[in-house]
């Protein structure tokens, strides 16, 4: 069983990110190109914001103040945000999903290694709810109309790997509880191996959706 | 019996005021001295989204396209959003509170007018759901410590309303259909002005409770 400190900081984290995520969409939605496309990144913005909310409770359940428990992750999140500034909408389109989907992927492999009402609670507020369908389209129609820009969305993906596995090493190196989490959890290093592995082949599979190399 | 391009006029001008709200309130909660305090502002956008997609169903049941209906006021919201652009957290909460709070009130008045499903609607999306205790909260804590700021509050207060009233003015000018709605519905010029006067001695009401002169 997870020690409490590492429930404390797996949801802390998990919540800043979905309080940054609601914060960097709403940002990111004043790229969109129509009024539809900025309500469609809006409705996102506002479901993480839902997620954030669950998250917080469940943190006030377990005695823990979200903001002491937020706290440590701020710098990690903000950095990865500050250094994966979308420039275009195509490029905050190919976050919302790339970006997301792999922390999604992380924290849902996580997930399995907590009590089983944090667990539900975190596997519950990871939904997609329709995120895939909405790249897709939007990915699929702009790359179809100037092929040439698959190649540079394709850089872009890749620098949203590179960028959230550089801040989750630094979580990681920083947090103790859960750099322990992770490594009981797994086993051993072949079980973390096989999760990076896991985490890796769904994000080539979103990337397949999306017609972009990986 | 208001006419059927009134009822998607106000929508429209409705749907869009909360499409910018969740916009700029997202975007505000980064002023928040504490993430506590981003927290509730951002709560406050992620409601107004939900408003928001409220007013676009209904729009979309009525058979308009809810881009269409929004895309006549985009410029006067804007330029509202623009010229009240807060600058420090104060200024966001006063004008999330006097700001909101004059716009529901002047959309409750005009929600009489339409038929009771539209009317019924509208007063449900512009519940203040806590707005005011936050705000007097936040408002009175910082003027209890430095009293100096209520007199500068209490101008940009004054700042809000004007710009409010210089918006709405050109939203008429420029649509016959809202300014019909609003004489007739009113009766006569006698009825706008009963209607200002009760728009006004609510907006005294709110700069009261923050403790700002009007």
């Amino acid at each position: 069983m997870a020690a409490p400190d590492a429930v404390t900081d797996l949801l802390g984290a998990l919540a800043y990110g979905e309080l940054s995520a609601f914060d960097h969409l709403a940002d990111d939605a004043g790229l969109a190109p129509s009024l539809a496309g900025r309500a469609e990144m809006s409705a996102l913005a506002a479901e993480e914001f839902g997620h954030y909310r669950q998250l917080a409770e469940r943190l006030r359940e377990l005695g823990a103040q979200p903001e002491d428990a937020m706290a440590p992750f701020v710098a990690a999140l903000e950095t990865y945000h500050s250094l994966t500034k979308p420039s275009t909408w195509l490029e905050s389109v190919v976050k919302a999903y790339v970006g997301y989907g792999l922390a999604a992927d992380f924290y849902r492999e996580v997930a399995a290694f907590v009590d089983d009402d944090t667990g539900a609670l975190i596997k519950d507020v990871l939904t997609d709810a329709g995120r895939a369908e909405f790249a897709v389209r939007e990915v699929a129609a702009a790359v179809a109309q100037q092929p040439s820009i698959a190649g540079r969305l394709a850089l872009w993906a890749r620098r949203l790997v590179g960028e959230a596995i550089s801040q989750t090493q630094h979580v990681l190196a920083d947090r103790d509880s859960l750099m322990l989490l992770l490594v009981e959890g797994t086993g051993d290093l072949t079980g973390v191996a096989a999760l990076i592995t896991r985490i890796t082949d769904r994000h080539a599979g979103r990337m397949t959706a999306l017609g972009l190399h990986s």
